[in-house]
């Protein structure tokens, strides 16, 4: 062996063999694994995981990392070396006793937050939210960059070059535009009756109909699996193999199929990843947020679009003859795009969502430079809730306690939810101006849009950064401007604001 | 951290959580993984493999094993010890250039094996199968005993204790007593039509019934799952997490069910293993033919009797009401034990299996002293079949490559599932005389059953050797006349030869 850089690639073989392992734990324990196997195997996971910080801390990975560094490399094996640098970075500068206290912390957490949630007891939860809070934003502090604050380093963390700087501005123009945009549609008198999406659709048609669904917008059964977890989630283990689940709801028809079209978004990325790139360190999305932006196209832009159902519409009609007799594609079409706020953000309809996510983001950062306390969560919550969506949470359950994200440790995590729509509505467009996306969606061409999103996107996994992606695959720097005009028509039209 | 053995216990936490993710792996690729995953996944879990190796054979373990062989160990601590110590000084041995080379051919084996059963193409397998014999040998060498040859070395490692001069009289008893048996079983004139077994049963149904007969011999689902995959199989990741799987036919009504309550009588075992055992060294079954006599005692001595079927079978028949329509329990049970003398190992009955086992005993012993050559395999093995059976395969498919095993490098495994019968007739001796075995099955009481075997076996795992908890368990020796007693009981009263 030769060149270091070979060398250093027998670690990275380790590591995501280590990597692979947890993800498929994780897949296991939401789909399939006993009820009471949970804490045995945590600690399993636990031990792979030390095994991954151990390997990728280690001297000789860092000196590796410097002599390979020295080397001809193509793109993707400087981007591979990058990203290791960057990771290998921030881990080494926490302590290790810190790291292994935040890893048991967060391991605990999430059961607490879940009983809490249950018990609409947010009391129970606070005292593990502020040591949550204060350690990770102590932990990502090691890692800011100069003139960064805690926060921001929190929020590179999951999308780099997405600090304050950028996001405070963005969701001001969501606001800015959302918030009036929704009191007129409110005010428009113009209610959609779902009534039809929530008569009983049996189970098992609905499995039959998603799983033709996710394969029609490019689900590769061969190298994927799709089953039942009680949040959908997607994984990718490497790019033969990648998973999503939905959940069925007998009486909403919608929930699955949405879910499904959304989870096969972020899974067709995974499998597009070029196979020089896969089990990588740049295997995975460019960013949280681009990986966002692949959902939520497919599950929103594509997927509640009048021409994505024109050629599946009878489909679906066919399979429920007694059930959706007398909806007509058009009102099915509105339903589904209907605007109607509400407490849970998972649910939210399209136009709202994004004001889900600005609450959040609002808050977190308040939290984190200590101007609002973790008692005071609750009552803040509630009142943004009624300010920004006309809504009050009457329990925790249904207002602060509803995510899971906190828990995890994952605070500033959720703006990349809002950034993969603005990310995906700039992609649109620049796809639409070379292929007829409505078009290909009438004839059922939906391949054309995913060969579009590969060549683009996909195919290069992390290689580039996610704003270098964006700039390259649509040819302007990140423009949230065309997911306002994006949201405006679309709802000004459903909504007869003209 | 004090004392060397709790230092030592890191490094086998590390290896348990590689072991287990192996297991998880293995599992998946068997039971969901997508078709196009397996190649990917099979490198990661060479890597998984290798880093457990090298923590095993690393100078820091084997220090740590030296010095806390010194402390004050209980007995479970000291078994931990052994096995770690054996397992590493066996793989110590084995120059680690060959070590590699010989996982590489195993890995690839299987699927020319598979191939070669495909296409009834023994040429095609011979060259590997050459290779394989050649260097397992050659590794089962290196750690051979004084005096034993390298097959007695292959033996041992499966079950230690049992090398030639010990199976050579065990098989010769079989031999000796099956055979007439056996012939004067197919004069008695007294064929039994199972056809009511071949009708269409459907596959739904068979799913619930073998869930509720999993559950009745004591699977329990909070600490497992049951799945489907082509060969039925168990694993257990630990005590809180077994699985096994079955295969549905839908008119082999019986092969599902014997396969269930085999693997369940396997996972049972697993789930019973001590607490303070499990994810050590010593959680798995005393050894490969212990724990297969727990399947079998299960499928055959509980599972295939009269009494286990008197409360039972009423529910079988309300399920299937036209299937099973008159059809009365002695019948039923007559079925599934009636005599026939096929090709395939694994669809044998419970008089002609361990014939089936005495044949790859015979030829694996003369292919590894090198008195047969690969090429020859065919021909020896339809002879042997026609000798003892009194059947001649027609194709290698239904012959010498019906088996897996051999691709796996699995030579010297065989014995233990004759091995398991003879355990199980003894220990189930020892039961009957503190428990009345068949009227707590008459009553439905199955726990009592499981319960003993968990007091006598299968707390212990590994702790305690095969032969030392037979003896504990059975209050002698290793006695394979219980066996031969019981066939020829059970087979000279359900075909009327006294």
């Amino acid at each position: 062996m030769d060149r270091k850089y070979d060398e250093l690639m027998t670690y990275v073989e380790k590591m995501q063999a280590l990597g692979m392992a947890q993800g498929l734990f994780g897949w296991d324990l939401e789909t399939e694994a006993p009820r009471e196997a949970a804490a045995l195997t945590a600690r399993m996971m636990g031990s792979l995981s030390s095994q991954y910080f151990d390997i990728l801390t280690s001297p000789q990975v860092g000196e590796l990392l410097c002599q390979a560094a020295e080397e001809e490399l193509d793109e993707a094996q400087k981007a591979i070396l990058r990203e290791l640098a960057k990771e290998r970075d921030r881990l080494c500068r926490i302590p290790a006793e810190e790291y292994r206290e935040y890893a048991e912390l967060t391991a605990g957490a999430t059961q607490i937050w879940a009983r809490a949630k249950e018990n609409n007891d947010f009391a129970s939860f606070a005292p593990v939210l502020t040591r949550i809070a204060e350690m990770s934003a102590r932990i990502a502090g090691y890692s800011k960059k100069e003139g960064q604050s805690a926060y921001d380093a929190m929020l590179w963390q999951y999308e780099e070059g997405f600090g304050r700087d950028v996001l405070d501005p963005f969701f001001a123009l969501l606001r800015e535009h959302i918030v009036p945009l929704l009191r007129a549609v409110m005010e428009s008198g113009r209610a959609v009756d779902a009534g039809p999406l929530h008569r009983s659709f049996d189970i098992d048609k609905q499995r039959q109909f998603n799983r033709y669904l996710a394969e029609y917008v490019g689900f590769d059964f061969g190298r994927g699996v799709m089953g039942e977890s009680e949040h959908p989630f997607t994984i990718g283990l490497h790019n033969r193999d990648v998973r999503i689940t939905t959940h069925y709801y007998e009486n909403l028809l919608e929930s699955a199929m949405f879910s499904t079209i959304h989870e096969a978004g972020h899974a067709v990325y995974e499998m597009n990843v070029d196979d020089a790139l896969t089990l990588t360190p740049v295997a995975g999305g460019a960013s949280c947020g681009m990986h966002e932006s692949q959902s939520r196209l497919m599950e929103n832009m594509i997927g509640r679009s009048p021409a994505f159902w024109e050629p599946l519409y009878p489909k679906l009609q066919e399979l429920f003859a007694d059930e959706l007799a007398g909806v007509s594609a058009g009102e099915f079409v509105r339903m589904i795009n209907r605007v109607s706020p509400s407490l849970i953000r998972t649910e939210a309809d399209e136009l709202t969502y994004c004001l889900h996510v600005l609450i959040r983001y609002e808050i977190e950062k308040d939290l984190i430079d200590g101007s609002l306390q973790v008692k005071e969560l609750p009552q803040v919550w509630n009142d943004k809730y009624e300010e920004y969506l006309g809504v009050r949470p009457l329990t925790d359950t249904e207002g602060v306690l509803q995510d899971i994200h906190w828990s995890q440790g994952s605070i500033g995590y959720f703006p990349s939810y809002a950034l993969g729509n603005a990310f995906a509505a700039q992609i649109y467009r620049a796809m639409d101006r070379e292929i007829d996306v409505e078009s290909c969606l009438r004839r059922g061409e939906i391949s054309r849009i995913t060969e579009w999103l590969k060549e683009k996107v996909h195919r290069f996994g992390r290689v580039k950064p996610a704003q270098e992606l964006l700039r390259e695959a649509t040819g302007e720097e990140f423009n949230p401007r065309y997911y306002i005009d994006y949201l405006t028509e679309k709802f000004t039209g459903l909504y007869g604001l003209k």
